[in-house]
């Protein structure tokens, strides 16, 4: 990005976190939340092949509502696939999306991509990817969402390494849903994050509708909303009780044309850019007054 | 909180999240992500005992790194548990420790709270806690980790119910620390949240320095920095690899004396306000410069 807006940025550290690709190809880590085999993630690594080698390291099966989670405590396992074609490497993971990002880095970026790697060197140089991709999500991210997200758990855990990253849903949750409508905007939104970065901290979540054709694409802001009704219970046939988690998601603020819901409920395709920073600035102050103590 | 204070929040929706106690003894909702047996739950609940009527909901056993995750494809179990005493309802669960607030509010926080609700009727009225509480996690989850913690997901999951919530986090790791240091900074800060509520959308990170005696307290920012190394390779003896998350943090910004981790290297008490509204707004207007369309 420019000076100009970078300048323009209070994040903390505001450095743009593109890499440069020294002449070479980009390299394009993609992972989801629906497994490997899922049809979304494979409509995205066509639609983003020609711009860069790409690896694929994703779970082995579904991991929706994952988050930022990774495996704090068991043992993760790779394994190759070859669902992608000959020109695309793909790793299935035992773990959460979050693991696939942090395993795919570590063991598959390596300075050359040759198949002596794949057996582990215990030295070796590492290229981090230029561009790290979550889904195509069968399933909408936006609003709350952001936070349970695996596939924004994917892109979050490439921007906390100042690696510019996306995650890309579709408001279609059946798993053959056509997603071929998406890819003029994936195409462009990769095309231009490749050349400019993004700031240090900040990804983008990006959300399509729910039809083929869209009214136009809005930069947003997270809606306000909840899950509600969340759990239904079932008797065991052994007499105890189990849960389910579910829902139906109320929109706090249904008439905010500046929210992501609001551009979905409306045909356009929402781009919601998310900030690792967390902290409440506007809140500091007032916490301040309170002089906590030991008294 | 007051008028003046509320007015000078920028956040989209601001309204206070206190709940009016109605002369009732608040209900506090508690969990965790070291599981419902760890010393940390216990000390907490002994801590703010004097303030209200308990409810702890908390995983079968360590649940750490789980960040916001929910069980989306996995049945949830409860059981009854007895470790805290006559006065205190104890839920063990086996999902995440988003799913023990989920379930702890839909299934435990009733209008009366007796035996005969236990059975959980068709129907029934909800008292919703007045406040939820994580920790006090075995672990620091200042900087980055706010992201990753199963402690800051308890609290992330009460604040997009718009219930104040606090996550309270002890740089010691160790099991059997001694936590009675924290005990009069932990009743001070419950006790003004019970009063004043927090600003609907924000609660807090509170995380002390592994030591005995606190310099004070000191209002943070999040810190940017990342952890590196993460991944461990091992041959399994039948021949394949597999993988242990691990790491080692490094902090980006070190000499930052607005950050959580400059906070607690230095002996102070870290509060960071966190935010449920994750948009990077300052990254807005130089997005829609770049008119992605589907041309």
């Amino acid at each position: 990005m420019n000076s100009t807006t970078h300048n323009s940025l209070s994040s903390a550290i505001s450095d743009a976190t593109m890499k440069s690709t020294e002449g070479r190809r980009p390299l394009i880590l993609i992972s989801n939340d629906d497994g490997f085999e899922a049809n979304g993630i494979r409509a995205l690594v066509d639609m983003v092949k020609p711009f860069g080698d790409i690896i694929v390291c994703a779970p082995d099966g579904p991991r929706s509502g994952y988050s930022c989670a990774f495996s704090a405590g068991e043992p993760l396992t790779l394994r190759r696939q070859d669902n992608m074609g000959d020109d695309v490497q793909v790793w299935s993971c035992s773990g959460t999306p979050v693991d696939c990002v942090k395993l795919g880095i570590d063991q598959f970026c390596l300075e050359d991509q040759d198949e002596e790697h794949y057996s582990f060197p215990e030295s070796r140089r590492h290229r981090m990817p230029d561009l790290i991709l979550g889904g195509i999500n069968h399933g909408d991210n936006s609003t709350v969402n952001n936070h349970y997200s695996g596939t924004m758990g994917v892109a979050m855990e490439g921007c906390l390494k100042y690696i510019p990253s996306i995650a890309f849903s579709s408001c279609y949750y059946s798993a053959d849903a056509n997603l071929e409508p998406l890819r003029p905007y994936v195409q462009q939104i990769v095309k231009r994050v490749l050349q400019e970065g993004l700031p240090k901290g900040i990804c983008l979540n990006v959300n399509f509708p729910a039809r083929e054709e869209f009214e136009g694409v809005r930069v947003c802001r997270m809606t306000y909303g909840q899950w509600i009704n969340e759990v239904v219970r079932r008797p065991h046939p052994r007499g105890y009780d189990y849960y389910w988690m579910v829902g139906r998601y109320h929109n706090d603020e249904p008439d905010a044309e500046d929210t992501d819901q609001w551009a979905l409920n409306h045909g356009y395709v929402a781009i919601t850019p998310t900030h690792m920073d967390v902290t409440a600035y506007n809140f500091m102050d007032h916490l301040r007054e309170w002089n906590i103590s030991s008294e």
